[in-house]
């Protein structure tokens, strides 16, 4: 795992993820980011099911970056790393590297940035300290340091 | 488990399977019932990845049928019971029954009629005795028994 | 047009309703039945934009069955026809069938059984009056009529 | 429109495009960009049906990036804006530009890098000329000038 990243979770390639050319369709890789958020913020104990935990994650995804580095394939498990890159008073950074877990290979890295917003104004809200402080906890000081996603090696 | 049934694996419901109503979409359950049968094709032995995997499993949905039966949340886990209830010299019937492991409600049963077909004619073409023998051993004398899906209870 | 139905709308395959042997996965369809169904209502005038319209289409989808027939494939027109073939005080009943634009290739047929619902408790309630009415006078006397689906010709 | 685009197409908002808050999820965009490039190329005669046409955009996606600004809803008809910014041997650019046909609101932005790409080995082939030129002549001299998306107003 990158030095920078301390956390990860696995995504199993399923049959419905790939497209014409049997890879993993490039829309697809924003479905495992998302994935990807919940299983951190689940680590950190921010995710609970059904309606309160939909309610938990009312969070706004503002930009979606990807860059593909090598083709996912059928039933492949992919290692995504994430991390929070940086956290501010209403926003914060998710980045990802996805690596095949077989071959170690790069497949594709990328970001979000996402913003709390209040519904259904969509303004930006303060995030709660509570989720400030585990971010800062959990994180500690490779917050605010870049990786140079996507020019990640 | 339904005493018919003699495998089971889980599915996690993402962020992605909902729809507006906050409920699994309707069209998601066919991905899950695909997952399913992948699954239990691997604790069969007949599931390899990548290329390879893919050409093992090029096996036509002829007929897909669903019963809702009650709506699955965000971050449910689901308990999907798979079982061949019967298979023919071309074709089987995969067998379906969903429950969130919670609280066991159950949520969804169906079924999918699938056919062996030649490439790029999609002419049926005979199961491989292989496989039918497989299937026979591990479905045992339940194959060709009915569930009565979807009256299941 | 099969001549119980008097309805009927187009859809395009995208590239990303494909699967990895090149056609429509056998779960877009029912997203196809979907959207056939809102053009069917729209055409009746029980569709309106955003939040509202979502409201008016609160209907719980029970079951779903699809037959496959032939495979679409990339950027085909799918002519879809629609009806309602019976309406109940609760519920009602779409059929589809699906062919190809270019040669009239039959592609899938299938049915939606739908049901009006409350939420959250997720009972069944009368659909209204204005609904039955505008549904008798469209479809006339093709209403209760079977077509056998999916024996269709 | 932005006056460097010269090619717009409309997509509706389907119900199954939608996420738990009721808008479109954010993967979603992706197939949208896709949809589009094709009626963008369909537009310059390079898209015909079927696996010819599929042969015809084997060109692999490198980098895709999107920027949210306003949520869309349910039933919305989208115009989507999309030009070639840059043409180079291997490799092109598409941006994008979404605004909802009805206020003219604008909803995200975005591009794409492309490059095409010998199958299986995935190295850069060169474009053909044939459609370096199409592409030349349609762009004309916007070519190589920037939006400056996301900065798009």
């Amino acid at each position: 795992m990158h030095p920078l990243f301390r956390f990860k979770t696995v995504q199993r390639v399923s049959f419905d993820d790939l497209d014409a050319y049997k890879v993993v369709h490039n829309s697809r890789y924003f479905c495992y980011f998302e994935r990807g958020r919940i299983e951190y913020l689940r680590n950190l104990g921010f995710i609970t099911s059904g309606e309160e935990g939909l309610k938990k994650i009312d969070i706004a995804v503002v930009e979606n970056y990807c860059s593909y580095r090598n083709p996912a394939f059928f039933d492949d498990l992919l290692e995504i790393s994430l991390r929070i890159s940086f956290i501010k008073n209403t926003s914060f950074q998710f980045q990802y590297i996805f690596e095949r877990q077989e071959d170690s290979t790069l497949i594709a890295c990328g970001y979000t940035n996402l913003v709390r917003v209040s519904f259904p104004q969509v303004h930006p809200i303060k995030l709660t300290r509570e989720f400030i402080d585990e971010v800062k906890k959990f994180e500690g000081n490779n917050l605010g340091k870049m990786t140079g996603i996507p020019e990640v090696k």
